[in-house]
């Protein structure tokens, strides 16, 4: 895989959502239409939300465009938006120089106030979610085997912060905000069955740590570790556990223990020091990682079992991480990194969650509080996960 | 695996070279007997050899004393002893504080001069070799799966620098001197159809690389790419070419490029800067690197097509190494590490080289030109494995 050209062209403009004839039907909430081009959508869409301004500053309210709405997409009147550690280090700068006014949020679930005629999978009305990306090529053969997000050609056009030539912005623009347009493929379908508000979550944090779990075709009663249990961490437990595994939830936030019971983890490693870890070491079938800052990696991947896997989802400042090779060498762990999931999977994962009653813990918040959330998550003080009203944009 | 354990345990004491009953033969190379308990070794093993004295000073002659030798020991005449990088790491304290005075040398090869009474697999006279293990505890799992480099008990005890009572220094003294004592199961044959000189560097450099790369189970025409072409990574090209890969050479040094093209890879790569891999990105099915000080990781293991594997031999200072998460994510490449190889391994690797002519390419050097040979060795000026001829001691 070509992750460098990846990464680079993430940033780049793609094409794919030109309109060259436009015909799409647009409502508002309250004024839905069935799918019919009643209405030809000649404006970009009006927007308002939560941007980041710098790197350093607090986020505050902003109006802007949306890109004009083609024959392929749907409007989102978004109704509830996550706020995701990502979310934190983009805006920062951590990842890399960003683009600002930029609106970020990459948790999305909301209801279809419009769709394009070419648009099959949802109708006006139907409960909607956008996750991490907002488009690809969709020719490449990884776009072809739903790993959209490892796009070839273009690489994946994340929901924030990617140049888009479509957009009034030149960025796409996230879901701090009242609504967003999307390609349908890049929407996902929300059961009835479940909430808005426990469904945004799902779309980073849940297939995060769902797409590598499945990954690690674990079977039941297979010891899995979770390493950081905030907004990922407890959906990997939760999904873990659903699945048949024996959880071992490695934090370091005593206060969290009883918490974590609650989500079915087996056993709560509070860790202050590698050596807390050492009675630990390759008693594990799998583990995940979701700390997203550089952190004393080698004991806690030696907890897991010879040929076993570490994946680290959790992304740190620039990325990088040390890794102790005289350890890798004795305990023989495979390690590896995870990228959220591809459309179909996180479908998948969706459906799951659904239908198996597997919610995010949350909290709700209003707009005006995001600033104040962020502090917490940064303090690990987010319990699990903060998730903005959009009414209140 | 417990790996901290293992290399807190590599430095213990293990008791299993104790002798209650000791009825050993003992000749020298000159006076040769048959299997039999005519002599009984009462005395320590008196060596010469070339010993570390700290950290920054040069190697220099010193006699010293081995352990006693018991029923299931064989005693070495040692004719050749290889040059590893890792004898550097070690004396110079790259991997930790160590005792001195210190014999390095861990790719040692010779005749069989005295065997225990309980010997089975040598008799005076064969050619025999010593890598880079000379016990463990031979009853745990690992051990007797044949993977006693994972020994999970004592741990593996290192060919020098390893405590052991019985060594009348205190630690295991290693190759660069005239002969060695060593438990028969420790010690590999030797194919009579390959000279001791060949057979030497096999006992590291070849085991090393050759691990890793059946365990890579490629298929004919893979590509595998191999980093450092040095002493392990030439051997790594060679025993690639040999079982078929078409092998991708990475390289700082453009002078080694025709070498290189003679060892048989298909590919040389003269890396000046991470972007001189980008072509190479997503290419390899497999990559193993052999470079054994810290470096820009991250590229390289982008060179591995998604979901294959990069395997770390090469030990940087104190093992550190960064890793590129973001990259990692992208990438979608299986990191780990591999230490040498258990001993039916090294014996299979042995006698897969002698059957099928695939020898290390060497300088015979005296004794007295160690010191300028590791100086060579860290400028990358070996060609490509330092081999000491032990007559010079």
């Amino acid at each position: 895989m070509q992750d460098k050209k990846n990464q680079s062209s993430r940033r780049k403009f793609i094409q794919q959502t030109a309109i060259t004839s436009v015909g799409i039907m647009l409502t508002n909430s309250i004024q839905l239409f069935a799918n019919q081009n009643s209405n030809i959508m000649k404006e970009n869409i009006q927007s308002k939300g939560y941007a980041g301004r710098n790197e350093t500053e607090n986020l505050s309210k902003w109006s802007f465009e949306r890109r004009l709405f083609g024959d392929s997409d749907i409007l989102i009147d978004i109704k509830f938006s996550g706020i995701c550690h990502s979310d934190i280090h983009t805006i920062k700068g951590h990842w890399g120089k960003q683009q600002y006014p930029q609106v970020p949020g990459h948790e999305i679930a909301g209801i279809v106030s419009a769709v394009g005629k070419n648009v099959t999978k949802f109708k006006v009305g139907d409960k909607a979610g956008v996750g991490c990306m907002v488009n690809s090529c969709m020719k490449c053969e990884s776009c072809k085997n739903g790993e959209e997000q490892h796009c070839e050609t273009t690489g994946m056009v994340g929901t924030y912060g990617t140049p888009e030539k479509s957009s009034p912005t030149g960025i796409t623009q996230g879901g701090y905000s009242n609504n967003i347009v999307v390609t349908e493929h890049f929407a996902i379908k929300i059961p009835e069955n479940i909430d808005l508000q426990f469904a945004a979550p799902l779309l980073c944090a849940g297939i995060t740590t769902y797409s590598p779990l499945m990954k690690a075709k674990f079977k039941k009663g297979d010891k899995i570790g979770v390493v950081g249990i905030g907004g990922l961490g407890h959906m990997a437990i939760k999904l873990a556990v659903s699945k048949g595994a024996e959880v071992h939830a490695f934090t370091t936030s005593p206060s969290k223990a009883n918490d974590i019971k609650g989500f079915g983890a087996k056993e709560v490693i509070v860790v202050n020091s590698g050596e807390d870890l050492k009675p630990w070491f390759g008693k594990m079938d799998f583990m995940i990682s979701t700390v997203p800052y550089a952190y004393e990696m080698s004991n806690y991947i030696s907890c897991v079992k010879p040929y076993g896997y570490f994946t680290q989802v959790g992304q740190p400042i620039n990325g990088e991480l040390m890794i102790n090779n005289t350890n890798m060498i004795f305990n023989r762990v495979n390690f590896n990194g995870s990228l959220i999931g591809g459309i179909p999977e996180t479908q998948e994962v969706m459906n799951y969650c659904a239908e198996n009653k597997i919610y995010p813990q949350i909290q709700i918040i209003k707009a005006d509080e995001i600033n104040e959330a962020w502090k917490k998550v940064v303090n690990k003080e987010a319990r699990y996960r903060y998730v903005i009203d959009a009414a209140t944009f």
